[in-house]
């Protein structure tokens, strides 16, 4: 799929199809740039708050899909503005190695730099 | 109220709060800079996207409460990413002048320097 020409709408409305079809892994090799910055609210322990590139943000995401049960997901927006869009994440899931179940609320806000997005930020608290 | 000394997610706090209650001009004239910038995803007919200065911001804020009726409200969050934080809304209302009742579904992105907010931007769409 070529999204050269896509807005930064387009991209927003495929992002959030694909990720309420759990396909993140997809999402990220049609849209992301290789040279996207991910950044988090905060830092996992013994990790930045910032990853460079699109090897090691998909690794980020393969970890977390590696290690979570999603019982349920819903996905908000997207809401653009300019070269910028949001969207909101809800998940039930568990946690693998602990086996807490918890709900995750965030949005996160996208970048878009000739058709690709460059950067991608999450916003949320640690207080649940 | 002193918010000198508040952190950005307890301003998102402070300013979730008081939209919950309907208190949005209290909320701009205890939490905004004098000097916030208000940016629209879309340029109002005749108007620019961007207001600057707190005094041309409540008056925007204004024109809305005056021409719209709230029948519902809903805010979600903050959610907070370092010196910034975003707020969801949903409204159902209806514009008066036309008497068309309508959801507005947005995300708001706050940005806060030395303990105001200093520039909030409106994401969303125009199509319904």
């Amino acid at each position: 799929m070529s999204t050269a020409q896509m807005s930064t709408h387009e991209i927003g409305t495929a992002l959030v199809d694909l990720c309420r079809q759990g396909k993140n892994h997809e999402a990220m090799t049609s849209l992301y740039s290789a040279d996207i910055v991910s950044v988090e609210a905060a830092a996992p322990p013994g990790q930045e708050r910032e990853t460079v590139g699109l090897e090691a943000t998909m690794a980020k995401g393969q970890w977390w899909s590696d290690h979570h049960i999603v019982h349920e997901a819903h996905v908000g927006g997207p809401f653009p503005n300019d070269d910028q869009f949001i969207v909101t994440f809800t998940y039930d899931v568990t946690f693998k190695p602990s086996g807490q179940r918890f709900t995750m609320d965030e949005a996160a806000l996208f970048t878009v730099t000739a058709g690709k997005i460059t950067r991608e930020e999450f916003f949320y608290t640690m207080d649940g």
